[in-house]
């Protein structure tokens, strides 16, 4: 996949330049405007989409752009870059370092490179379609759980779910070993490190998961949306990640069943 | 409060020697105990407990201790201290830096100092009866949320609550502005820090809310039980924080409410 060596420095570009606006920001009590989707916004996010779109504009003008705040730009292109400058932005309001800067690298639609980047604590996590997901330059792996009955499962919020959506979570949470809640992105992370296990989470944007889809899959996991399906920058936003593909068929079980 | 002096020099002692062991276990799949209360345990939180009680032993060995791990020793006496060494012992084993180590000295049963510091983003609080609370050396306060409606609301899971319990957490959690979940006693730190506006908990125990008290009380919030009663060692460990006096109010009208 030496492919895409090019456009690994160039993630990590993006990255290295949205730390020092995220950390000028960091629990500054910025002013937070609400959009249409009711979903919080700072000039932090704005500020650093900026700066990474900036750097795509210099290096890789023939690319496509899906951002969260600023819009969308080519996306016909074979090479769609999708940024979250600020994913967890509530966590970032309230000073929480578990939110954290997504960005991926779409070919043809499909995920091929995804960075989750946390500025406070230091964090960064590449995957690379082909090759093994690294944590701060060292490769690291999901760790077997076959059942969900041992499984650490994450979701932000039990208010993520709607519908018959609510009916899947509840029973994934009354399944597993222990439900826990609150960390973004992060907890996709900590399933590539092999310290959670599952992750099941509803109605996202593409931007706040095809960064996460190299990284979990890099790492030894599998991410799809709640039918099974691998993820693409069209999918619906209801994903699933596991650790380990035994328990991801059992998850995915449970999820279909709730979708209409 | 000049008495307390020697006391916050050991304090302080107390948290620099629970730092490395802290460190040292974090991310090392550790081997997890479960608790007759069903709470997960680790050699980190054991170590880290035993080492803290060797300093009092040294330093005040007429002092009482009331530690999480290692039981109690001479409550009576008019200084007790009270040792959480990893609380939210569930985020330390999945390698979620929101985990702290609390550390509090009560005086007659009543909080009057308390430490919550967190080892891996290096973050101390410190609250002192009749001082103001600091934060990382630096005086911090809580922000004026006069109403519910307003308020940013963390709670660490909803599986906290039990039977009636479960009806004011609905509550809070639909007429508050945004509930957030998932960070144990970090949740009340970004309280005094004027980033979040309500904690509310329940079923908790001394060594995981005694810490907290003269934190958020020492930055110009509010602590009591679900009645609105001020907490001490023997409290029931149903908790309310309010950065805001008046919200406290309202929250509490609400908490009371649901009790026996």
């Amino acid at each position: 996949m030496e492919q895409f060596d090019p456009f690994i420095k160039i993630a990590h570009r993006l990255a290295d330049a949205a730390r020092p606006v995220v950390r000028k920001y960091y629990r500054t009590a910025v002013a937070v405007d609400v959009k249409a989707d009711a979903s919080p916004v700072t000039i932090a996010d704005r500020e650093v989409e900026t700066t990474m779109r900036a750097i795509l504009a210099e290096e890789c003008p023939d690319h496509g752009i899906l951002g969260e705040e600023h819009g969308h730009h080519n996306l016909d292109a074979e090479y769609v870059w999708v940024l979250d400058p600020i994913d967890g932005t509530k966590s970032f309001i309230v000073g929480k370092p578990s939110f954290a800067t997504l960005i991926a690298l779409c070919r043809n639609g499909k995920p091929v490179l995804g960075i989750i980047d946390q500025a406070i604590t230091d964090e960064r996590w590449v995957g690379i379609e082909g090759r093994e997901t690294t944590f701060n330059g060292t490769a690291v792996t999901t760790r077997p759980c076959p059942a969900l009955d041992q499984a650490i499962f994450f979701t932000t919020a039990p208010e993520l779910f709607r519908g018959p959506q609510i009916q899947a979570y509840e029973t994934i949470r009354t399944q597993c070993r222990q439900p826990m809640y609150g960390v973004d992105a992060y907890a996709y992370g900590l399933t590539a490190l092999g310290l959670a296990d599952v992750v099941v989470e509803a109605n996202m944007q593409a931007y706040d998961f095809c960064a996460l889809v190299p990284v979990v899959e890099g790492a030894g996991g599998k991410m799809s949306d709640w039918q099974g399906e691998p993820l693409h920058i069209y999918s619906d936003g209801c994903v699933v990640a596991t650790g380990d593909h035994h328990c991801h068929e059992q998850v995915v079980a449970i999820t279909r069943a709730a979708m209409p």
